[in-house]
């Protein structure tokens, strides 16, 4: 007679998740034995729990559906969730199983006992605390909907060890909801006539993409829009999956910084959100203005709350302007590369490298940060390729993310872009890319600060940090060696100081099949580079 | 002028706080500038939150008195949670620091907006989000206070951006709210004389210590209520801070299993808590009694809640007693080295090692776990030392503790004893004690394995978990290099994989200043030594 474990196992399956990110203790030890029973159930084990939440977002974000993580108790929990706030604000379905006490023990405040809801609660959509094995496979099922959504989630399920082990009785288990059963919202024809009439009505336009309308089938519908209409092609700062390279739609991304985002909505009289939000800016600052979108604009939303088919949406629309506006094909990407530089090893210079090698298909995870900044630029025109950002602000998302982009994604090479600041809040997943051995190149930008720091504090116009206050910048004390922690978790790696060095390097991480490490030595924005034969400066 | 940072640093300043461990980002800019001002405040860098939250649970154990963190918004607490969570279960005063986006700002729900007090509420007896810059000051003290206790606590003070950039106008700042101002409660006469009649009844009774009772003062006291009651010393399975060896009154700790802690209170008509909880197993098993203190026992608590002066309380059951019960001396333990054994090296050879070489006044962090069984007994008769504990099981905490620690005594020896699977989810750790040169000896016991889950799934009667489940317990897929990892943060470290090499670095690591890893080869519990010569196996 199977447990509320195997239920919850077979629940999950059924309903469609075929990994587990896992970071188990005693709690879920019948939750890991339940995995046995399901050969088709992928068990990755990471070593800190932020790399198995990070992986599922990355897993969801490329496979478009959920996987799950099974994480020990509240503090599992809390160290997953930093990743889940970033997979929170990508819309990316996840399931979380957190095996917590038995019931039976909660009253006895034990050690490891806390508000396993009011952590789930910051994250997720949709949480529930098992009591009944017998339903445990619903309950499963019941995650794994509102996870897939519309709109697509972070659902989590408290599963109490005695509900886990206790028998679950002979039901013939969970009525197998069927996938995708949920229908997505159906854009209105009242919201394509006012949209397609804002877009034709001679008034500058654009339309802002996010979530489902940044991949291609989105990407091609909004194309024929603007070709239509003349409407611009925009993205949010942080897209959660953006498609993009050599024949697909260009889309300009709104900046980081507010002024940025605001001078290229400039004059914009209609402005259609296509799956994204209202552009906000990142941070305040001290007499600046809020706003991103000017003054007069009206704002619209295609499919909104989440839950409309944005894509069908943006078909529908552009089947109601199409042939009424001007005359052109849809805006494709011209295929370009550029010339790798001379010069010194510098953001751009590797930025050059990258757009000159990324391969077709390839799957990049962009946590790159300030050193990142002439990446979407050097990448515009290579192959088609996806690109995979820090939505929601939590360091630490890079490296995960890329474990479980590969493991969405079997022979599709992934390139993981990640500061060395970043980098620091999750190295452990290096050592899960290791032992799943994915086919990861990892760049680790090394300019030995957090530059982003020193940038905020000029956007806020001298928060007065002073020289001693800098130390909390400067990560150059002692430098961290990548390489060696890299091979210290089973993970090959090389230096590179010169651009001849990261090419060859480069060429060697996408050659080879499994993991590669480079450590990029560059200078923080604004300084000399700090090039030289590798190895001399750590 | 000053503005509000200001006044959140002087204020912390005043109350007593002496050191921050930082992990700030953009929202907390204008407090690290603030930091600036104030020389005497010592600024602790960590590249990820839960080792600014451990580093600031080691500093608080061993101080005596709040450190604070500073964390960036609710991902930035999030992945402090962990080790706050064992805070909390060691009573360690902490002052969280969490700067907010702008009040102005929280409406737009920006990607780094999340529920901030529902993370805080679940570890922090305190919290307060602060609106007026004019009285951050007194925000400040009241938060040292709140931490300060009694009951020692964490405490979080939500600090947003422009509340922080405001000016704080010309008030004297803080009423410098006096430190320690806050008196233990008294322990009543009737409960001191309850408990002494229950003591000298002549039924089996026996003392169990946790908080300050396991310091030197609160054990002595209740070493004298013992020798005149002829009652056992006692202490929590997970104590926060033990003073133990020579010269010490000796407690025994009640075992992780819920089996051996009945065994231990068998009998046992009288039992005391002094600054202890009532003992409850760590997890429940399918079948098993959740009893710990055996039927028929009658339980009394002395300073019951927390805000009782425990210490003052075993005085005074002490001064009841004296004199009339047995006449002995207080215990106290015998000065006792192990040899250092021939054979291969283990878990208990390595015990035997360092309780040989164990130097006067180190402070010892011990998150070893399965590897970390015959810790206590080789060490019991070393000269004096403290003994810190995983308090809230939320692994990770060894590393960081040990950096707080050390911040906390410098002058004294610090050994951190820590499980592979355990070092793993605090790496990073390891770089601060570099950048603070910090005199750590690190011994990683590399028996590359979750062993815990395996001794776990044997007293759950079998979880069922079989080979391919099995595989989540294993970490020997790759092998990790915990040289490499020290020395890629800043680290020197050796490798030791027989007793003769582990005993010279443990002698290096104890005779040169700053930190030094020694990687420590051992078997998994149950299985045979992996010795052979260093570096051969890795």
């Amino acid at each position: 007679m199977p447990n509320g474990a195997q239920r919850v196992v077979s629940g999950l399956f059924e309903a469609g998740v075929r990994v587990c990110f896992a970071n188990p203790g005693t709690s879920e030890l019948h939750l890991v034995a339940a995995l046995d029973d399901v050969p088709g159930m992928r068990r990755v084990l990471c070593l800190f729990e932020g790399v198995a939440t990070g992986a599922a977002d990355g897993y969801g974000r490329m496979a478009g559906e959920p996987g799950c993580t099974l994480l020990h108790l509240g503090p599992g929990l809390a160290g997953g969730l930093p990743n889940l706030h970033n997979a929170r604000r990508a819309g990316t379905p996840i399931v979380n199983v957190i095996g917590d006490h038995a019931l039976r023990h909660k009253r006895l405040d034990a050690p490891l006992e806390s508000d396993i809801g009011a952590l789930a609660g910051t994250v997720s959509a949709w949480t529930r605390r098992a009591f009944d094995a017998a339903v445990l496979a619903d309950d499963a099922a019941e995650a794994v909907a509102a996870a897939a959504g519309p709109p697509r989630a972070v659902a989590t399920l408290i599963v109490p060890a005695d509900v886990a082990w206790a028998d679950a009785g002979d039901a013939v288990g969970a009525p197998g909801m069927p996938r995708g059963v949920a229908a997505r919202g159906l854009v209105s024809e009242v919201e394509v006539a006012g949209v397609a009439a804002a877009l034709r009505s001679g008034a500058p336009a654009a339309l802002l993409l996010g979530g489902a309308a940044t991949h291609g089938p989105g990407l091609r519908a909004a194309a024929r829009v603007a070709a239509a209409t003349g409407a611009r092609l925009l993205c949010e700062t942080f897209p959660a999956r953006l498609e993009r390279g050599a024949g697909l739609p260009p889309v300009e991304r709104l900046g980081y910084r507010a002024a940025d985002a605001a001078a290229l909505l400039s004059g914009v009289r209609h402005l259609v959100l296509a799956g994204a939000s209202v552009p906000v800016p990142f941070f305040a600052y001290p007499g600046q203005d809020d706003a991103v979108v000017p003054g007069g604009c009206e704002v619209r939303a295609l499919g909104g709350g989440g839950g409309g088919d944005v894509v069908a949406g943006l078909s529908a629309v552009a089947d109601v302007v199409g042939g009424r506006g001007p005359v052109s094909a849809p805006p494709a990407q011209e295929a370009v590369r550029p010339v790798v530089p001379d010069g010194a090893l510098t953001g751009e210079s590797a930025a050059a490298v990258l757009g000159a090698l990324l391969p077709e298909g390839a799957v990049v995870v962009d946590e790159a940060n300030t050193s990142g900044i002439w990446l979407p630029g050097a990448t515009a025109g290579a192959p088609p390729h996806d690109w995979l950002t820090l939505t929601g602000g939590a360091l630490g998302q890079g490296l995960p993310l890329a474990v479980g982009a590969a493991v969405a994604c079997p022979g599709r090479p992934v390139v993981a872009l990640v500061a060395d600041g970043a980098a620091m809040y999750t190295p452990q997943a290096l050592w899960t890319l290791a032992r799943e051995g994915l086919d990861v190149t990892v760049v680790v930008f090394s300019n030995r600060a957090y530059a982003i720091l020193e940038l905020e504090q000029m956007m806020l116009g001298g928060a007065g940090v002073g020289a001693a206050g800098r130390e909390l910048f400067d990560l150059d004390r002692p430098a961290l060696d990548f390489v060696a922690l890299a091979r210290g978790m089973g993970v090959d790696a090389g230096r590179a100081a010169t651009v001849a060095e990261f090419s060859a390097l480069i060429g060697r991480g996408l050659r080879e099949p499994g993991p590669f490490l480079v450590e990029c030595v560059v200078p923080a924005i604004g300084r000399p580079a700090r090039g030289g034969p590798a190895g001399t400066d750590s």
